[in-house]
């Protein structure tokens, strides 16, 4: 633990001085029942002591909690509270296989929302009262402002709106990281003024979370650092996606709808989109700028190769490798790094405003362009719509990734009709697998078709496709979407059966 | 035909008095395979006399266009054109019989995008180039302004960016209509400004559409008011629906959620909607605004009773008995009314901002809260998704009305899944039908499903749609989203071979 001089630099204001407690004592203070706000995003700036505390206060009392965070959160919150069973529900995005399983068992409910959405449900209290709120935090200033770490996610609106907060302040996360943050509250609807950002690096905040301080009941101290990404490193198939989409982005150039520098880009969580921002390393373009919502590895590997001049997001999550070298040298970096609310980094308004270039990951596509982003087989839940909702439907371009095929080609990522819809034909522009691009835009229902199977359906299932669409064409009479909706979902049924969709 | 003083007082710029042309010659200027951009949306403000003369020189040549547009067109083009075989493709809104026929028997393309997003397309050349644009104008300034009649819709975009346009200048509609648009246009994404709007009825723009008038080719006077609206008055059911809407506003007023003026509030285009804001005439609600996109009947009931202090849409719409009422005394309405374009009364930016209460019809819900509002059993195109997104997924209550049954009850509005997705459950708040209200606000499917059962659901349909959850959720060992994936789409697989879903 640090020495007092050092800790009164990092817990400024002179009340909260003698908050200090245990991660134990904290965790007295919930109860059976309550309602608890998190801080963290994707595994970063999360709360991580108190909630184990939580664990090992389960082991002689029962109780459970609901739990509101910003996004997935760590092994503490999302693997150790899950199997304790002290979770009765969860909300907005989880990513944890424990998690996960509870939540497909029906043991834990599971609400799954726009990641720009939740910060309105709390405001206006269809979420709530918060109980609690824990905040992981660098620092606390004079005058009371929470410095969040390396997320700031809902942290905001969270602990604006809590009853009492405990903060859990981290010595494990650089003092550096204050200042890289900028808090935009937007107000209450209806009262509200146009969010005055332009530029994908403008600051139009604070630089921490105001609060009522005499809401902080008690500080934890912790020296526990976030849990790294669990990414895996680009494969063939990932960077023929992504030079897929970089020929795309010059033939857009070339067309006069984009211009070198592009326009700022998001990235959605997880492997796939990492390695196709990871494509932009070994290209032309320069001069970039990323307004995301989870700034990964490829992103700050795109800052050291001078290709990214600033990224803004509402959080941090690295590999274990790529952690040390950025929370080493985080000075380096402070400059081009803004973290911002979830509802500014995903927000429509701005979206549409800079016409973002967005790129996420697909389960499955179907023939007319819908996409499932979140079930398994109709029903079981893998992690969530997170923000890609948020971007696709607001963006300049709106690009699914995924590749062709899974389990070593007994599943077809493209299918008749996808088993669950999280985005729409109307949402959906451009879809890239590692066969090829389908640029949507503009098109009717049976010109995507046409497309989407001959560009980006795997070889093995093109012909199965086909079959489903004339023989749906000829059902239907020829109808503006032809579907035979009788065996729509067969595909799936047939993977449930006998573990391939051939 | 009217005088020439008068006449000069309609084109008052000294350049264009001698453009005026027959319709027979303008339709000489468009030919094979062109893109003809038309003002008009909802049967509203449409381009009329030109039309007419492409159907009489299809008798004689043959031909084909795309047709885009702000929404859907009277009969002129969404009848005639499309009955005389001379549209190859539609665009982005249409509800004619005639032409959803055409459509469904795959004679016409058709398109089918959210009405704030067509702009997007036109700007950046995805739509284009449009080689012609029609655009109905009650008159022309002196400064070359475009002044458009009962509707703005794409009207703007598609003047900037035809290569010529030809005006349909129509004495029928009432020179007072100048006043009332307010043209305001963002400009290209990434170099554009917040849109200066904090009020539903704030004027940000100009009064016109400003184009250049070297483009304008030639002016043809027209006399043809605009088509009445379809809508059926309010019955019993659609009032029970308005009955529960008020419930719920009452108690989201108790709960401080609302204020008495509660939001500005949005109704979808068609009866089910009507009928819905008629029933605040009758209600203790009063100081109410309007940020819609059409204007129908009951918004001017609404006014007329002193309950609507302001209306802003992107078109009005109205019976023939309501249309004489208005048109006859514009005068009186004119400082409440505001019309824009479609990307702003249907902007993301300003939905959020000003957090409407959305009304939208739904064909179909699911026991999840997905929405169908555009395809029959599946395939079959009705009209399309209009405007309903973009006001469902950003609005601070995302409400869907429905009747829970069709055709005498051979149909069920509740249905195990939607057969074609245009709303998420991630995008639904609310359900209403006149069974009663489910608030979806927060919670996970499994909640949500007792809800839309138990208020929303038919009670002839309620067993079977318990029965197909309950052995959804044996079947998935109680997974997140319990589906019975080879059963889901089976009431809409009986209703296509047995005319009935029981």
């Amino acid at each position: 633990m640090e020495g007092i001089s050092r800790m009164n630099n990092r817990i400024r204001h002179k009340l909260l001085q003698d908050k200090i407690v245990t991660a134990d004592e904290a965790a007295t203070w919930i109860t059976d029942g309550m309602l608890v706000g998190m801080s963290g995003f994707t595994r970063a700036g999360d709360a991580k002591i108190v909630p184990l505390a939580l664990v090992e206060k389960a082991k002689t009392e029962n109780f459970k909690v609901d739990v509101y965070t910003g996004a997935s959160l760590g092994p503490e919150v999302d693997q150790y509270m899950a199997q304790a069973g002290i979770i009765r529900k969860r909300a907005p995005y989880q990513g944890d296989p424990v998690m996960r399983n509870l939540i497909n068992q029906g043991e834990i409910l599971y609400t799954d929302a726009h990641v720009s959405h939740n910060a309105e449900l709390i405001r206006t209290g269809i979420v709530g009262p918060i109980d609690v709120a824990i905040i992981e935090a660098v620092a606390i200033t004079e005058d009371g402002m929470i410095i969040p770490t390396t997320s700031v996610g809902n942290s905001p609106v969270i602990a604006q709106h809590a009853k009492e907060i405990i903060i859990e302040l981290n010595t494990a996360q650089p003092a550096e990281l204050e200042g890289i943050h900028d808090i935009y509250m937007p107000g209450v609807q209806g009262k509200r003024e146009p969010i005055p950002m332009t530029n994908a690096g403008d600051r139009i905040g604070t630089s921490g979370i105001p609060v009522d301080v005499s809401k902080i009941r008690g500080i934890v101290l912790s020296e526990m650092k976030d849990a790294p990404s669990l990414i895996v490193p680009p494969d063939e198939e990932t960077a023929q996606i992504a030079d897929h989409l970089l020929t795309f982005f010059r033939q857009e150039i070339e067309a006069g709808r984009l211009t070198k520098e592009l326009a700022p880009l998001q990235s959605g969580v997880g492997s796939v989109a990492n390695a196709v921002l990871n494509g932009f390393l070994d290209s032309e373009f320069e001069n970039l700028e990323v307004y995301s919502e989870v700034l990964q590895d490829a992103v700050f590997e795109l800052i050291d190769a001078g290709k990214v001049k600033v990224a803004s997001g509402t959080s941090i999550t690295l590999s274990e490798a790529y952690g040390k070298e950025v929370y080493g040298n985080l000075k380096k970096y402070q400059s081009q790094l803004v973290l911002r609310p979830q509802e500014i980094s995903n927000h429509p308004e701005i979206i549409r405003r800079l016409g973002l270039i967005s790129i996420n990951t697909a389960l499955e596509v179907d023939i007319y362009g819908n996409v499932n982003s979140t079930h398994v087989t109709g029903s079981k839940m893998m992690n969530g719509i997170g923000g890609s909702g948020d971007f696709a439907r607001n963006a300049r371009l709106g690009i699914f990734v995924t590749k062709s095929y899974a389990k070593g080609g007994d599943i077809s990522s493209i299918v008749p009709m996808v088993s669950h819809h999280d985005h729409t034909e109307h949402d959906v522009d451009v879809i890239v697998t590692e066969q090829g691009i389908a640029d949507l835009r503009g098109l009717a229902p049976k010109e995507r078709v046409e497309l989407i199977i001959e560009n980006c359906a795997h070889p093995d299932y093109k012909e199965q496709l086909r079959d489903y669409y004339n023989r749906a064409v000829e059902a239907t009479n020829n109808a503006h979407t032809p579907h035979l909706l009788a065996e729509a979902l067969s595909w799936h049924v047939k993977l449930t059966e006998t573990k391939s969709m051939k």
